[in-house]
């Protein structure tokens, strides 16, 4: 559509993201989740791509602009979304049309050809579009309120299940057919709350604009919380259709490569090692003698050691595993757990884990997560990590230790035992232990 | 023989079986301990099988009773083995003959048919039998006292090694020719103490009835501590010959079968896994990658996880394991162990495990015995779990708990760590370990 | 060399290698290091070889020598290297030659040959020699200062790095080419320290006395303190060319032998195992499922058990693992460690290893070192062993104890946990674990 601008919200701070950082660089499948976002964006073929970013990430987009000239990075300014909105919309011409969507989720392709066709057609007659994620069981977001035409009317905020107005959760994937009459709404918007946005909204369609549903069956991932990774990796995973091995992976005999994997250069997999697709492997892993991984995303230069299990899992690049379990998990680069160090990722009464953020107990919804590791971690022989648990990058954690809650950045965690130490009169011959031999065989 | 009536004793209350229960429900070889039991006494050709229970198990023996009408439920009135048998002996015609065995002892098939001779013999010449186990080592239990022509003259019990009167170690599996004669020694008995039976035959013996040593030279296995549960798992276990696979057990090229084995439908074994006979495997089982099973039992729907050792353990059915070694161990159902957990099952000093049982230290006369778990427990990752000890059904024990000695049941246990914190002014560079990778190959 | 007396100096009390015990009796490849020293020694085809011993060792090469009549065992009268040479020089003719080597220093065989005709060269020019060993790199030792000639003119103590006279560290491997001139130095040698040796060749060189550089390029192993033997063990590995594995060994289909091996006779491996060279197996030993030994020696009569891993270790005899880890670990006789036991290799700051040695904290050289475990030790389930730890021999370790320094003899330790016992209202069906089953596949 050539008079077609799309603003991308990124200048949101991400502190729900912690210990995790830097989400953007996150590989999936070898590209960073910038170059997926915007790869994915262009299929939309608009006349350019607005960028709201902030302090944080604000270089690395003007980077990738540099080679992407139908970008366009801008510092937001206000604060929300109407903030965010405007710092774009200042650039945008009059006449334009505007498509608002977040940095942070992810649509399947699916999303590209119904939506353009339905932009255009909503550009023709002089109407907005609101996106509406099509939700069998309820989730606890903004519902969309439908009139007997289907036209959006209203959105109702976590109604509570059985009093959901329809069956579709609002997503940020706005159409709004003149950039005049959207940035209009949002400087006339009067709210004491960050809600400036949705009041334009509302404003507008009190103004008779008509928001037409667009209406999403398609898969959505979202990445705010840090064990949303895992839902982005599972969404990746799922696009890897057989086995690309690169040539140069060594294999040993006895490995077994098995279901939907990718297996990137210079990579090895020793004697009794398993890969159970999907599993995306890095460049130069080695995944050791007798490793299982599956259902995982193993970034490069990871060495996940003799014995070790990796499942559902992400880890970012550089760590070190041995003989260890990390499962549900999402560890950042340059991270090394000691031998025996595993991560526990289902509570002794199996509901779902909650987590602390910002001093708030989150519930995750999900009945099994693991560790959420920051960058150059280390983690010595024998800790055990409960579910959920968070450790901040630099940290040590000592031999032993039980990590239960959430540990800062830059900390060093050690247990102090009480030892009992005496005399030993006992001795025990080697001969002893003939008979357990026999049992052997 | 046409008037010969069995009694069963099932009427203690198993309080020495703890923290196991029901242990008549317990599956050996895809049945359950009373049907085996059952239709192993069929074999004897009773007239009648009378079951003296109680509160607890007597719900079970009627359930059992409708599909199998010799068999003939009471419930136990008075105390001890006179209570018992007194129980049944009112539903016995007098002129009709009484073997008197107990529910939780296990005979080989040899038993049947040389007692069946002796027994027709004995009615004849109005004898009673007694029989005797040939013991070459000492055993702490009942030694019969035999007069020169190898009649039984008395019991003498735990006479001590060296002093015993024979070889013969006294079963409960007692022959009388008159049940009336039975009932009457019975009735006559006086004692301060809990051997009315035991005075009642040793009045028998006095008045001139004859009892005729009835010699037993197979195996015996009883079941009272619950580690006996181990000694009746390998009686069964040397029943297997060859491999018995189910037709749609699913096995990874990889997995390894050895030696007898019974696999039931449904079970799947994955890469690696390792099966090495004498093993029963039940329905639906997982037995994942590189685990490895021996010597052992494991019921229906459990989940032998990675990297799991089980070895001559029964595992009664419905449990997790996870990177475990479970060794020489009893669990009931539903019982899951964390990533870790192990069970030690010799002690450093390498001597007999000693369990609590009653507040008194029993010698178990094992050099290696693992844990005993009841129903529904969940052990946290990497928890340890001493020789011998005992969990109670419906615990939860924390992560890295050391288990000592006993949990009672329902309990929740966790380790208090005292956890030191500082900054951690150190980084480590991924670059550090290039090194380390060069070694692995 | 008909007038060659070879004085090999084993008199030290070797306080330094404590935990360990009795070097000499370290057998490499199936040879003791007694064996070994004495057969390269008789390469050198030398006219006696005088061994001094202390009280400990006296009686190790008494039995020796009987069968090896070259050999001579004298007792060290004095102290120091001085008092060692003066020992055997009583018992050496004015007129031989002498040759002064350490019992605990190994050397290439090119050494004999080279060194052989050195010294017939410098017994006709009648001047002595002295070894320097070529060093790339700065080592604490000490250096040989040369003159333009090539003639050694002194010794420098740990120069420093950059402050190194030469490129030639000096070893104990001392020509002198009469015995008279070399005993009369020794006793002229006036000195207030632990020099009387080194004085007694300095004075010599300043008497114009010759001492040649005999230069060696080869490698050269000491072994003073207990990681020492890593280094020894590295240089015998060394030596082993191809597979060599005896003709009863067992080896079960699955398992892979990957390079240069010895296994000696009556060894078993089991499915899954890695043998990944170069490695010395000794006699009947049992390489069990799933593990790995990869550049190590494993003594006679060891149990390597399910899912182990022993890397870069030296294992003296009848050691037994389970699911353990052992990195770069010196472990003596009859050592058994739980399940779930591992030794931690790497500190977490990845620096140095350092070790406490009489009260001083040595740096090993070593980035990665793991325990050095004395005979008869017994290590409890899930005890973690830190960097460079030593127990000494008799000891046992509790379960779950942290060992982060120094074990004396005949120790018991165990840790006091504080736990917390409340009451479990929660209860888990294993139902629940139903959705669970369905991700294994």
């Amino acid at each position: 559509m050539d008079n077609l601008n799309i603003i991308v919200l990124a200048g949101g701070q991400s502190t729900r993201f912690a210990p995790l950082k830097n989400k953007l660089s996150y590989p999936f499948l070898g590209k960073s989740l910038l170059e997926i976002q915007f790869q994915f964006l262009k299929k939309l073929r608009s006349k350019k791509i607005f960028v709201v970013a902030n302090e944080l990430n604000f270089d690395d987009f003007c980077r990738f602009q540099r080679e992407n000239p139908i970008i366009s990075t801008v510092m937001q300014a206000g604060t929300g979304m109407a903030g965010a909105a405007m710092s774009a919309l200042k650039e945008i011409d009059d006449l334009d049309s505007v498509l608002v969507l977040n940095m942070d989720d992810f649509f399947d392709d699916s999303l590209i050809l119904g939506l353009s066709k339905r932009m255009e057609a909503a550009l023709k007659k002089k109407q907005g579009l609101l996106t509406g994620l099509w939700k069998e069981k309820y989730f606890p977001g903004g519902y969309l309120v439908l009139d007997k035409k289907g036209k959006v009317t209203g959105v109702v905020e976590r109604p509570g299940e059985g009093n959901e107005p329809s069956k579709y959760v609002k997503m940020v994937c706005d159409f709004f057919y003149s950039a005049k009459i959207f940035r209009q709404a949002l400087v006339e918007a009067k709210t004491e709350k960050d809600d400036q946005y949705e009041v334009a909204v509302g404003n507008l369609m009190k103004k008779k604009e008509i928001f037409d549903l667009f209406e999403y069956r398609g898969r959505w991932e979202t990445i705010k919380f840090p064990w949303h990774v895992l839902g982005v990796m599972d969404f990746f995973l799922s696009k890897i259709k057989g086995q690309q091995i690169a040539s140069d992976v060594v294999m040993a005999k006895s490995a077994v490569i098995k279901g939907d994997v990718v297996i990137e250069s210079g990579s090895k997999i020793f004697e009794g090692a398993v890969i159970n697709g999907p599993v995306y492997i890095g460049k130069n892993c080695i995944i050791a003698n007798n490793a299982l991984v599956r259902h995982s995303m193993v970034g490069d230069g990871c060495v996940i050691g003799f014995a070790t299990e990796v499942a559902r899992s992400y880890l970012l690049g550089n760590v070190w595993l041995h003989k260890n379990y990390v499962g549900d998990s999402v560890f950042e680069n340059n991270v090394s757990l000691g031998s025996n160090v595993v991560t526990g990722n289902l509570r002794l009464d199996e509901t779902n884990v909650l987590v602390k953020v910002k001093e708030q107990n989150v519930d995750t919804g999900l009945n099994k997560l693991g560790a959420m590791i920051g960058s150059d971690v280390r983690v010595g022989i024998g800790a055990m990590l409960m579910p959920g648990i968070k450790v901040g990058a630099g940290s040590f954690i000592g031999p032993g230790v039980i990590i239960g809650g959430e540990v800062e950045e830059n900390s060093y965690v050690v247990v102090k035992q009480e030892l009992k130490t005496s005399e030993n009169r006992i001795s025990v011959k080697e001969v002893s232990r003939e008979k357990f031999k026999k049992q052997l065989k």
